[in-house]
């Protein structure tokens, strides 16, 4: 997507170890205007899936998958990565590994917010190495729901998450998708 | 708002403790449809004060912070519980006491998107006993900021929030006011 691009080239940083900086516009500080753009992208791409309900993992995924949900007339379920008090006892739970915080975080979901047949399109910020939105989908399997599509706003192609993603044998979309960051330059790819 | 208040009338769960469990449409599975129309109620209710930014605390905060910048047009920032990698060693860092985690959390601003003379707004999903809320206000005074005005989605008025906030001289609004939680049973004040 034209916008998104144009914004990670004008205010992305690259900080090294493949970290992409963008909490001026999406992670810290968010743009409300270009997330609802992005959500409404994502909204055309998947209009046809017949999706129930969006699925993302708190913190930094709340912002596209709550305007995803807003143009495809959805709920959006964020999963915790700490259990309040208000969850009860048996929860969905998995662990991934966060980039970002450089060890295993927890991925949690209450039963009784993602039921046996239920179709599920997660979303979220990042497509990394894909293990986040691995951990998504087995939490969904584990409700007996049915993921039927991945978006993600910003898709690192060198960490070959769309690989890991395959074996799900599902869409997955990406709204800007980078080839190299490599001594700082960010390259655009298909 | 009437549309909140119906919603927690039939969906919240007074758990004891003073604790509401609006899981099911705020916190945990988000409708993202209400949270449009009370960000564009909270849009409403603030257009005159001249606001920069929007201002909230993750977790809870960022949905109805997010479609409050959207109506509004304005950029929306939130403080941190955990310092990402991607933040700078300096950073604006606060402690305010988690009412649902019964401990203190660290909330961080990067100087990056908080700057000396901005006019900022915030917003959360509760007002309680308004610890939160003052922990925000600090950060933003340590960065030079102005707060103009403070929104909730639900204010809990015997916790004494509103009290705790007035020394701050600001208009306080919140969308949906519980005056009695007592014997489980929700009761709507003004």
């Amino acid at each position: 997507m034209k916008e998104l691009e144009e914004r990670i080239a004008r205010d992305g940083q690259v900080l090294g170890d493949g970290i992409l900086k963008v909490d001026s516009f999406v992670n810290h500080q968010v743009d409300a205007g270009l997330m609802d753009l992005c959500g409404k992208e994502f909204a055309r791409r998947f209009a046809k899936l017949g999706a129930t309900k969006v699925l993302t993992a708190e913190i930094s995924g709340i912002a596209p998958a709550l305007t995803t949900g807003l143009h495809l007339g959805l709920p959006v379920v964020y999963a915790r990565k700490s259990k309040p008090i208000t969850m009860p006892d048996q929860v969905y739970l998995t662990l991934a590994p966060s980039h970002t915080k450089g060890r295993m975080v927890e991925l949690i979901i209450s039963p009784e917010y993602l039921a046996n047949g239920e179709r599920v399109l997660i979303i979220d910020d990042f497509l990394a190495s894909g293990a986040t939105i691995l951990g998504l989908a087995r939490l969904a399997q584990a409700a007996g729901a049915k993921v039927v599509g991945v978006g993600a706003l910003i898709e690192k192609i060198f960490e070959g998450g769309r690989e890991a993603l395959r074996p799900l044998g599902l869409p997955v979309e990406s709204l800007a998708a980078i080839s190299s960051m490599d001594e700082g330059k960010i390259v655009f790819g298909d």
